[in-house]
């Protein structure tokens, strides 16, 4: 009989990368089930940069993760008890589920909603996943509403949101140059997801290529690093040219305060318009954007590999592989639990 | 008989603030007329902080001045000799004069226009100035559409372009906040200018007196300066809320590269909107502004004091004054050439 969860709870904030003496690994007993609850069974959980974020207490769009609280994260699940009329054994659902193999608590409390039948769970996480395919689309069409013909720079392009930003882009009649590290990624990039160029910011000056393939300069980058990197884009904005600003990984797991881009003026000489967001901000319009991305994958338009490692151990070192820039992931990381 | 114009020449490129030994002061003899041309007197020059951007070779709007070249800068000035038939002896003009005391040339190269009869000089580079009035009123209206009972910050308010845009401010509906250097500035910008109030950030805490005055955030601001000021506003900006880019001059007298804001992420974090602009980019909708301007000081609606200083010798002097924030101007700062 089930009378235990296993968690990572927050123990302290990251001074730096995320290490393992700043989380504890537990198992919590589980309490009899109230009535209107839910007890699930983790089955994968989405790695996304957003929860280093969560982990520090940087002002930011959602309250810091607390001291000795369960870390915040993505998942799907697989209900096995259930006291609410709308949830039964068996439902396959995702939600905010967090670092643990048994959530149990009411549906409002763990945000899960169900899987539609015939969807693949890491589907739920990737192509349809609110850090994935919804951060693509709506960072893309609604923030920068990118024209054909246009030049779009897509960094982080080897990831799940930077992969099918630059596939949205192409779809929009783009020229999409993207960014990424390695050559075994730069291949994915162009080769099976269709990116017209990517350039290896490992082993090529990012700015000499960036010369050499957008040499009338970029009128819109989708932005996922900050950093080095991200000055080099700047600095080829074109004149009235848009970025969307999606993440700035490159600082998240900075312990000291981290500069601004050293081109910020370029966002003045060049009348550049900069647009941050975060995806919470587009929920009323997430229907139109899966179906979008439905009908894409349907015609075969939309390609996202899912990069899937074993064991619920294994989330601290997700995370702290893919913040880093040193996940081998092609497309979306998942951690499966069980 | 006139033979020879004083003139400013770029020598070097400032390496920090301008130096007199980054210019060259020389009479130039003053060639014959030619079919086309005119001969100006300059009666007033603009000290505006571009010039500065000007004299460096950072990428930027317009050319650098070249080596050797006249330093750029809109003035006002009167026409002594005209082979043009659109100009007359006597007309008084505005445009871009450089820094000498008889600019002779085509009206295309000089970029001259009739100054309205009636219209003082002094108010054709204030009030109705491209670097004053006319910034103010698209960089404001246009780039951030202010609406009323929205909360405004704006810094360099007791120069010309923030000054004139707290008003205009007020004028639509906003609550105003500025920020400006010293008790006699702060007074400026408050009793005769009618901001609702002024943070003096060299005797004040920014973000302590933004967070007193400001206390639900900021909903737009209008950026002239950058460093820690725009930093303690990146800060407290409202979720949504939007940034009309018009300058950056703590950075100007720079040699090495400057870092943008440390607080770039909330761009992210609060979902902000950062759009650059200059001034050029409005040509087509200049009479308008001059327009509406002009409705509000008939009504005594806006004022704009012009603090004059005296002779063609002290043009260095104005601009590294205003650019290292030490000027005593309230209002619009030009230098009387004769």
């Amino acid at each position: 009989m089930l009378s235990t969860s296993r968690q990572f709870l927050l123990r302290s904030r990251p001074k730096g990368p995320l290490a393992y003496d700043d989380l504890e690994l537990r198992d919590a007993p589980l309490g009899e089930l109230a009535d209107g609850e839910v007890r699930l069974r983790s089955t994968w959980m989405s790695i996304d940069p957003t929860i280093r974020i969560w982990m520090s207490d940087v002002p930011q769009y959602l309250p810091p993760i607390a001291i000795g609280e369960v870390i915040r994260s993505i998942g799907t699940a697989v209900v096995v008890a259930s006291r609410h009329p709308d949830f039964a054994e068996g439902d396959a659902v995702f939600g905010l589920l967090g670092w643990q193999t048994h959530p149990q608590g009411t549906p409002e409390a763990l945000s899960i909603q169900k899987i539609a039948p015939g969807v693949d769970p890491t589907a739920a996480l990737s192509i349809f996943g609110m850090t994935a395919g919804l951060t693509a689309y709506h960072g893309l069409v609604d923030v920068v509403d990118p024209k054909p013909g246009e030049t779009l720079v897509v960094d982080a392009a080897a990831g799940t949101v930077g992969g099918l930003v630059g596939q949205i882009g192409k779809i929009l009649g783009c020229r999409v140059i993207g960014i990424a590290g390695g050559p075994e990624k730069c291949a994915y990039v162009t080769d099976e997801l269709g990116f017209d160029a990517c350039i290896d910011y490992r082993n090529e000056d990012v700015g000499a290529a960036l010369d050499r393939l957008c040499p009338e300069g970029i009128d819109v980058c989708f932005e996922n690093v900050g950093g080095p990197i991200f000055d080099a884009i700047l600095l080829r904005m074109k004149l009235h040219g848009r970025i969307s600003l999606c993440g700035m990984i490159a600082g998240y797991d900075a312990h000291e305060p981290v500069p601004g881009p050293y081109n910020f003026g370029m966002i003045l000489m060049r009348r550049l318009m900069v647009k941050g967001f975060i995806i919470l901000d587009f929920v009323d319009r997430f229907p139109e954007a899966i179906a979008k991305l439905g009908g894409w994958v349907a015609e075969g338009r939309l390609r996202n590999r899912v990069h899937e490692l074993e064991g619920f151990e294994r989330l601290p070192d997700a995370l702290r592989l893919l913040v880093g820039g040193q996940a081998p992931n092609l497309g979306k990381m998942v951690v499966k639990i069980s």
